[in-house]
């Protein structure tokens, strides 16, 4: 499994790469999942609903349709291998932020990171091809490697 | 691992009934999850937000802070065993809804359920207490035998 980091500051630009960088790569035939970080306190489900109760009431929840499975825990700490071990199966791994971590980087601004690949300073969509290229050429360097 | 359904119709109270009951397996010591159907086009997430247009561009997300965790992904059906898959870990797994599988349920109307262990007439503390009391005992029971 590959991991790549999108990291820069607030505003940067973070998510805008990450929405145009997700259909190339999945036209590329890789099945690819986000970790976002939030604030404490982040709420995904509205006040009312009854999975909102549920979970309120103390336990965890599953929400599950035909198309759609929504999984809301309760959790110890921010750290990412817990969402990577629910993340086996997929064949790249974006994060956004988690700038201090180990994984190859994709930078919006020239902050101080460990491990950066690629510094972006223009979202065009030449940019965004060839910052999707790398992350391919990676994700197959990686699996001729294991 | 044990799971427990509690059916019934549209407004017969069955989030009710779990709201109650997750507290007092909790302080009972059970970690407990809750799975709950959906209609397909539910949104747990919503528009605008930075992990809602990431889902939107095709990725499935983890969105993570240091105390929640949520899994948004999409899934071709809304068969429960992914959902168990997810759920590994947990010692007791209430389902609401779910009423055509074989799991242990417990009815908030008399329809035609298999596998029905209590019905609830009524949704008073004394019975709440009872049916807890009833799921703690299936979930010892099982723990014996395995």
């Amino acid at each position: 499994m590959k991991v790549v980091s999108i990291v820069g500051k607030s505003k940067s630009g973070k998510t805008t790469l990450i929405e145009r960088l997700v259909p190339i790569l999945i036209r590329k035939g890789l099945k690819v999942a986000v970790v976002k970080h939030a604030k404490m306190g982040f709420e995904i489900d509205r006040e009312g609903k009854d999975s909102y109760r549920i979970f309120r009431s103390g336990a965890d929840v599953v929400i599950v349709s035909e198309e759609k499975l929504a999984f809301i825990k309760r959790v110890e700490s921010d750290d990412i291998n817990q969402c990577l071990e629910l993340l086996r199966g997929y064949d790249l791994i974006l994060t956004e932020g988690f700038s201090k971590l180990r994984f190859p980087k994709i930078a919006l601004d020239n902050g101080n990171y460990e491990n950066v690949i690629a510094v972006v300073n223009e979202l065009n969509d030449e940019v965004v091809e060839r910052i999707a290229d790398l992350i391919i050429k990676g994700v197959m360097n990686d699996r001729e490697r294991s």
